[in-house]
């Protein structure tokens, strides 16, 4: 396969920008940017823009106007799709402009594309260039959700936690509010935009009756609200359930769950599943798989330290994000930010593929990659 | 009190890299660095070199050989001593050098000083400027354990600890070798070299049977090893007691320690101090009191959670340096860094003056200070 040259790295970089601005809005599709030129000169561009919109490369086909494209390349994020869905295949449309080069950053891992769409062009006799290396890596960091989702069926995870400098989410009384500063907190409101759901325990339910919204301007959808409450004990007077008609609450339930309650739920416009599994890990995988194909590509795991130790002895938690905030509390009681059963000896421990440290108001932020789909 | 000039600030912001010179060497004897000018030229330099050797100005005013500095000003770190101790009086080295104006970068809060050799150098006619500002602020840093052994006669504590994303320091079973990277461990062996004693709790050195020691190119001194083992259970054949005739180690008792056991203990060359007190944090304290008074001016800190929750329980951690590791461990039963009773809100938690994150191989090096002396 020929390589890609300077200029071909250029355009793709910006597709990648282009891409990041369907962000909170595409998923579970994926976020994809697209770039038509010759040579150095950009002829238009396009992006996936909301989920069930037209595909990035059709948008940017449809910006070139009446150009002549047979000298052009096409530069795609990702491998360009050949299947019909919402939207008609990409390859179809690349092929009707007359476009004879595709250079794109990252493969597509859904099963029904994984090529195909990159063999339909060369087949039409369409050069065709992959990139690899730094542009390649940064196109499958962009979509982890998609991928993930498109390998397994399940949803990307991201633990997010509060923690102080003795490693603690709360006093020995359990009391949390607030460990990280405001300035953390509302960025968590963002993380929150943009996921497709937010999920806590019961524990954390009943004890602070949270909203889980992103409380932030501009929010393009509210996540869907995700409980783990395996005896269906959420009140029909919290928070969460009153505003089930406005955002959608899933409640995961277990087997044990009374019927009574989980129809109560329904009644008031929760979705129930019924997470099937001998322990909490394989519930918690059993929950993931419905909740991938309910169309959840990623999820903001927001404790408490229970059920992330479900997610994490599950292998479900993909990325950690910590703020550590600048206290120190103390107690041999108080709680870490993931319990579970966890590993018995450091060479057992899950390592970090990256780490990465950032300040948040007066908290660090301390960001780490457990998995790369 | 006139204010510095720019000259002044320049000249003193030397005195403190020069103070630093002495690092690992001077303890419990402050860092101190003297530089002696007149205007933009710089005349002579000195600065403390090692605990018993002459203080950072008699070096200068040595250094300047037979230099006329009538007209010169000497800069200094800290405030010059007026009392004659293993070295006679700075104030005296200084009138007799015919010195007429004296900068210093911070007052020595011992009782014996405290403003009173300014007072003697005014007397005499001298001019005395003392900074103020970001000057003052960093010559008050660079000697916090001085400063803190000067104000409360206790050693001024370092609680250095590894802990994993999930704030733990070791796995369910107690697994804990090593959570931090070798660049880390070489680092905290810099620390034991930089302060007076290393400290741990008899759960650690029944565990890992550790020596304490720097090991590192270079040490000027070991620091002195410490063993908090309320009831003299450290065993006579352990790496610490069979080294103690080549580096000192003190155990800290209760008076419950069984007599037999502390003879035992003193024969095989420890020194035995008796911490008294209802409860730990107590025992902390007086322990410190019998450390600081021995003229231990700086502690490292080397857990465990237990030993290091009673310091906290006392108020007796200074800084904390926390290696964060790239690991994931999980585990209900997995120990944090801090123990202790610990506060019950949020509200009472101690909070940091500072906050401060780097790289240390693949670890985050976290260091906050709790205290200002």
């Amino acid at each position: 396969m020929p390589p890609t040259t300077d200029t071909d790295r250029l355009h793709l970089a910006r597709t990648l920008e282009l891409a990041q601005r369907g962000r909170g809005r595409v998923s579970p599709n994926p976020l994809v940017g697209a770039v038509i030129a010759r040579d150095g000169e950009v002829l238009a561009e396009g992006w996936h823009t909301a989920y069930g919109e037209p595909h990035a490369e059709v948008e940017a086909i449809r910006a070139a106007g009446d150009q002549d494209l047979a000298d052009a390349t096409i530069y795609v994020s990702l491998e360009p799709c050949c299947h019909t869905g919402k939207q008609p295949p990409c390859t179809d449309a690349i092929l009707a402009a007359g476009i004879r080069r595709v250079v794109v950053a990252s493969d597509d891992p859904t099963e029904k594309a994984a090529g195909r769409g990159l063999g339909i062009l060369r087949d039409e006799g369409v050069e065709v260039v992959v990139a690899d290396g730094e542009l390649a890596a940064r196109a499958r960091l962009l979509n982890q959700s998609f991928r993930k989702r498109a390998r397994t069926g399940r949803p990307w995870v991201l633990f997010k936690s509060a923690m102080t400098l003795d490693g603690k989410v709360a006093t020995r009384a359990g009391d949390s509010k607030w460990i990280s500063s405001t300035d953390s907190r509302e960025l968590a409101h963002h993380w929150r935009a943009e996921c497709d759901a937010v999920a806590v325990g019961i524990g954390t339910a009943l004890a602070d009756d949270p909203q889980l919204t992103a409380r932030i301007p501009g929010v393009a959808r509210q996540p869907r609200r995700v409980v783990f409450d395996s005896l269906a004990r959420l009140p029909l007077d919290s928070q969460l359930v009153q505003a089930a008609s406005e955002v959608p609450l899933t409640v995961i339930v277990s087997r044990a769950a009374p019927r009574t309650a989980t129809d109560a739920l329904e009644t008031h416009g929760a979705e129930v599943f019924v997470a099937t599994g001998a322990n909490e890990p394989a519930r918690v995988v059993s929950a993931l798989d419905q909740l991938g194909a309910a169309g959840v590509g990623a999820i903001l795991l927001e404790g408490g330290p229970r059920l992330a130790g479900a997610f994490l002895d599950a292998g479900e938690i993909d990325e950690l994000r910590l703020f550590l905030a600048p206290l120190v509390l103390g107690g041999r009681t108080a709680r870490d930010p993931l319990e579970g059963e966890g590993v018995e000896t450091i060479s057992e421990a899950l390592r970090a593929l990256t780490l990465d440290c950032d300040r948040v108001g007066e908290d660090l932020l301390v960001s780490a990659r457990l998995k790369e789909w």
